[in-house]
């Protein structure tokens, strides 16, 4: 699915005794590359002391096993992956950030996006504040430092802080002394704890990270709150809970996280394959087989294959290389493009009556290559279902969605979509079932679909502000 | 599946205008990655002159844009991708092999094995020839060098070659005007062409590859059979075939070629979906669920499946950005190893009886640890069906099977072999079966099944050269 | 000469047209390398976009051709390269530091050193600014953002900022619209600039880079002045000029500055030279050849010979890839270390009384190896004389003077040290001698001679403060 | 000065105990490195295994340390470096060659040109041969792997392979228990030996290699003569010693050879010097100053000043940077790339008639910008003199010297050449005194000077042979 993007994964081990912790937050990241391709970086407490890697690039690239080395043992460590940016690349914007200031260092990782980031970035900067870079996470770091200088520990510099930033932000903070667990008040983006045999503590944005680190997973960090892990233990400040109602972006399980992670209390593949239940149930068709687009695809085909009854097969092999960068033909042979990455098994749908299950149609140009192969190889009849509701709307909480004017349900209905893309016929999961496929009744409830139906759970940036500091932020970019 | 490797996939171009076909060979070599990933490269033929660059490395980091335009355009390229051997890697061993030669300039591209490798360069070393590499290409070249010597054409010393080379080769062969294709009398190894919209002529390992460059398939190259493209059109001699019985590498179906390619006539995801139904057949079992082992398993999970009435599921999250070189962790921590490659989804399997496809087991280590993963995971049973026979015997036809000593089937019996990985079950697919998977009766029948049942097509080296062979082989190797 | 380096050198251009600015910084850089060999980095303004590179290494690494491309066409640019530190280096810490700020868009190039960087850093702390480089440059492009809120223009902010910076500064700032260039008050640093042939001015720390872009000399900053280049011209703002007795390092004479340099009326070649001629007036001695150690020593050698005419010869050969990395020999060999970079022309020396020149002693071990070669060589007689007097005192302006511990003057009569070093006899110049060895009456006078001879121009560090100063950068320090 | 190569430098180490005989390797490559810029490689010799690495590139850069580590250690270590070829480098090219054979493993490195390898090569190919370079070394290792496979030794082989191959090599060859020294019968390329304190053996194209590693110079090898190093100690083989009129290259000693080398008893330093008197006695000139152009006229300016008793100066500096790769600026800014390079001292040369020494005229364009500069700087006169004869004739011994098309000599009388490079005088060494140079008497005498005078010492290459020879090569380069 091209045209949507996460902001970032964030990782943080806190250990009782120094031991080769880089390495653990090198496997943590590399679990959550999956959230963040353009950049990543790796800070190790040793004592007191931070020594940090960051690049651009991916984990297993800016990290061989002589950077690793380099990087020294410590008894805490904070890692991040970044997303991509097209175009030019800024390693100024790798994080973590670390900061070093006369009240103490810390370094600081973040995944989300700040509504009022225009506003307090204007603040700080007529009170004489340089920026070095274009991201939420500098602003949180002043914003921290400031409240810093007025406030008896790092913890209660978090707490007054958060009353000052809005919007979304998964952040851990490392101090000399302290690793810091933060999640803003309605809980938009993930973030859990787990524990491993010897009695470090792991954080991650999913848990497919404490996985693979062998930790075990304690709890999801709630809404609102800080959690403080030091020599003495855990300490939970829940000032902050309660305050908001939870919305966790319900695009998490839709396509954000790994199939493997379980956030709030529900496995990713099993809300997706159940999506495609939910799919099978409110667009029924007469078909032969049903086939998944790779990857994120393919959870929900299974749930709308055990649904509907339809035998579930592997339609398409996807290139395992194509992680990496690639150089794209050009324009004339953009239809190849498609067939690098993606080739049919001719076998498979020749002939057949196929339903194909995506999680998203952006500009509909991808879905249009997809289907066209299909009948390349021999489909009779193309019938696509979509996991998710129709994106119509702006995400102001992390999501990088395409522009309004490049979405193609924001100017077509699906009947005409369908037709656009060379479908038989199209189907979009509802909004009332994307609610649902988190185990609804047994999750915390509380989801937001503001992507989806627009309504956002939080004040917006007004218009101007915000195409102004837009236009702020692209002329920066360096 | 650790402890196999194929030897190489080969494509070749042929177009009757320059243009560029360096950029196609890169697409082309791209989608048979998987084939070797130690080594690869690209000779360009711009009218007799011959632009190359060959290094260690993945396809998409040896060749960026600027290398690429820096081979220019032609009207013939040939490619070639090496597989991996462990420790110490050799940039000399890289293919195609380029020679140039008072009878002209020729570039070979090889995929097999020879099995009188060890005689033909003592012969040749006796008169005074130098080797430069230790692989078999080398051989064939200055056995077609000394043959092209007393020949009036190129193909016509590629025919009288092919009296003196014995054992496994897919070849392709450029010369400044030509492009030749030759596979080995029993056609071990897999080798096909295809057309473009253009007129252009494609040869490659596996049809995915032609796919990749929007190529039409048009036919296998048949087993002795030599194919000379040229300005004057295809010219097909025959001279080698029937020769010696048709011995396709059944293991191509197993687990060296794509799903999506079709070799003979038989999609491989066909193949091993039909080895999952038989074997379904011949180990039936109560259980819950079906799942494959990434990415090799999953095609016959879903035949077991369909054949069992078992539902299949997702079991397994691979890492999709493994394919790159990672730092391994230390031996003390090897069962992270696999949850940082391999997590099981704990919803699927939790409670189960789980059957485990997987395509081969060769040591035994790490089917024995995907079995903990399952069981850490809640799997109350785990059934492991493998949808190969086990292997017995060394290949001497370009499959780097395992030493005798480290394979566990031959120190151990099935119910041995269960008890050591954990299972509940263990099923082997049988000889018979396997022979069938690839569409028996439509195909052109006759599978080389050595490995399993010790039946070799061909002589094979003598102990004593063979032995003395792999030890000149090591001790030469930088 | 070991154990002495410079903070940095800048450059940079304004041109009335866009053009391809980048390239020309690269060759101003390259023509300073000498004053920086850590890290670089160029900034391109094209009509207020900023785009830059910054990494550690060489110029002719850190910019290829293809980077150079990529920073594009534009009618200002900014460069620097940056002195080496031993251990570990930090990208973080190249520049110029580039500042995005609502007052506007600055970027920075700083050669000098701040007396009072640690009180302003405290000040800025304290008010909730966060540093993200341990340089004094940030704390400047601090200093002059907050002045820059109250102030009308840049150049007007850069006039309050000089009454709040103390110490060695020699600046080059560039706006979106300006190019400005800034000397502190007494002028430790050079700073020159020139004009092209088609009106492009250009501001360098030394004259060599004016001569390598092919702009003529026109004259040095003057110190406390600020230069401003727009589309309207050159302004000079002079309210610091005279407040200061001028201070020029001397040591820019002695060893930091290109021979071909002229630097406030005074080519750095002949003040050399001179410095030799006033060694053989002061230390005389009865010898057959003089010999320069290279570079450093042979100018001066040619002074003495004149001086003394004893014949000037050429006593060593540099190895001339020094330049780059190097693998050094171990510990057992450090002998060879001496003549891998440096062997003596046997020939030349055997059986002769050498005069051998060189431009300093710091902690004595190189001198000795050195002696000892010519020792080896045949030498007969080695008389060393050094072309500065000894080292005796820390420089707060910039000169990274090894401690006290490791000087060896600080510790040994120059009989001592004589012996030390296995010469025959030695002698320093003396401090009189040195303040006149640019040209001292044509030359504007005043030269900072501190490290020889204690005599600050300007208050220094109180001991708390430098040494928690010290602590404090080093513990920062990634 | 441009439009000249040698072929290589070569470095061979014989230790009796294995150790890292990869690093002295290192450095002996090291101080040959002005001998060939294009391409390296070294050869360990573990106990017959042989461990090796080459690649283009510079000797530290090709050479990291984690590279050096991983040749392991051996008693025997073989070196070469490469010329620099403009336009496409060829990586198979680079030496040593290793060749792994049923009579043994061997290894060589070659200085020279072969005058009869177009010969050799085309009799091998009719016999089947394949050749991987367009190199001679690779058609000697032919030629004595064929003399091998009849002789009772390896040195047998090359002193029977030495009737073959005609023209000039200097070789080190390396089998598995010996180390094998080699010259041709003029003794064209210079050859030496030396010993380490420990016992160890060293041989190298020039003595400054000898001196980097500690070795002490023992003697020349011998024109004819072929020296084996094993365990039992050192054996002269001279059956082809005084067959052929002794022929060093005197360019070695005018140009190529790095001054502090000792070639045949005479310092390369003093030769040069040498030159520079004899020329101030052939060509004097009433003037002020006298300076060389860097590096390779510096020798000679100072024998100049010496015998005129006119002041040696430093008059240009060249940017000691310029090693490396470099980004050339356009066309239109040639005058800036001398600049960049080489930059005179304006105080040094104006106002002044100067005598400038460079060593050679090639095209005359370099000369011509070099004289400019000058007259820029303000030189009242500019006096050309030039340490060796005009070059009207090629190399087939191994200079690469520009076609007879380019070179200035070939089509201008001396007073033509003067006013095209914008001299007030030119005056070239005779051919007699260039002859002199190297100790005439005290020298084994004999140098060839063909490229001056056409006075070759062995058959040449027929006309039609030499020019299909290098239509051949010139193809075939990738």
């Amino acid at each position: 699915m091209a045209g949507l993007r996460e902001e970032c994964g964030v990782f943080g081990i806190f250990s009782y005794e120094p031991r080769d912790v880089a390495r653990e937050a090198y496997y943590g990241l590399f679990a959550l590359q999956h959230r963040g391709q353009e950049s990543c970086g790796i800070v190790v407490n040793d004592d007191g002391i931070f020594n940090f890697y960051k690049d651009i690039g991916l984990v297993n690239d800016v990290f061989s096993r002589e950077r690793l080395d380099s990087l020294g043992k410590g008894n805490m460590a904070l890692g991040h992956v970044r997303y991509g940016t097209t175009g030019a690349t800024d390693r100024n914007n790798a994080q973590p950030i670390v900061v070093n200031h006369i009240k103490g260092r810390m370094a600081l990782a973040h995944n989300g996006n700040l509504t009022n980031s225009y506003e307090l970035r204007r603040e700080l900067e007529l009170k004489g504040s340089i920026f070095h870079t274009t991201s939420d996470t500098e602003v949180i770091s002043y914003i921290i430092t400031e409240e810093r200088l007025a406030s008896p520990s790092i913890e209660d510099a978090v707490n007054r802080a958060m009353n000052r930033i809005k919007g979304a932000y998964s952040l851990v903070i490392m101090s000399p002394a302290k690793m810091i667990a933060v999640r803003d008040e309605n809980g938009f983006r993930p973030l859990c704890y787990g524990k491993m045999p010897d009695g470090s503590y792991v954080i991650a944005s999913e848990s497919c990270a404490l996985d693979s680190v062998g930790a075990e997973f304690v709890r999801d960090i709630d809404a609102g709150e800080i959690l403080v892990f030091d020599q003495s233990g855990i300490k939970s400040i829940r000032d902050h809970c309660g305050k908001a109602p939870h919305k966790l972006c319900v695009f998490e399980y839709v396509y954000f996280a790994r199939p493997d992670s379980v956030i709030e209390g529900c496995c990713v593949h099993e809300a997706r394959s159940r999506a495609g239940a939910y799919l099978a149930l409110e667009y029924p068709v007469q078909a032969d087989v049903v086939v998944g687009v790779p990857d994120s695809g393919l959870d929900a085909a299974i749930g709308y294959s055990k649904q509907s009854g339809i035998p579930y097969e592997i339609g398409f092999i996807k290139n395992k290389y194509i992680a990496r960068t690639f150089i794209s033909p050009g324009q004339k042979s953009r239809m190849n493009k498609v067939k690098i990455k993606l080739n049919p098994i001719t076998g498979v749908v020749s002939g057949k009556r196929v339903v194909l299950i995506d999680d998203s149609i952006v500009r509909g140009t991808t879905s249009a290559r997809i289907v066209k192969l299909l009948r390349d190889a021999g489909a009779k009849e193309v019938h696509m279902r979509v996991s998710a509701p129709a994106f119509l709307n702006p995400c102001y909480y992390g999501t990088d969605i395409d522009s309004r004017e490049n979405l193609i349900a924001c100017h077509h209905t699906v009947e005409e979509t369908a037709k656009l893309i060379g479908a038989d016929s199209l189907g979009y999961l509802s909004v009332d079932s994307v609610k649902r496929i988190a185990c609804g009744e047994k999750g915390r409830g509380g989801y937001c679909t503001a992507c989806f139906d627009g309504d956002y759970p939080t004040e917006i940036p007004s218009q101007t502000q915000k195409s102004r500091f837009e236009k702020k932020i692209s002329e920066s970019k360096k």
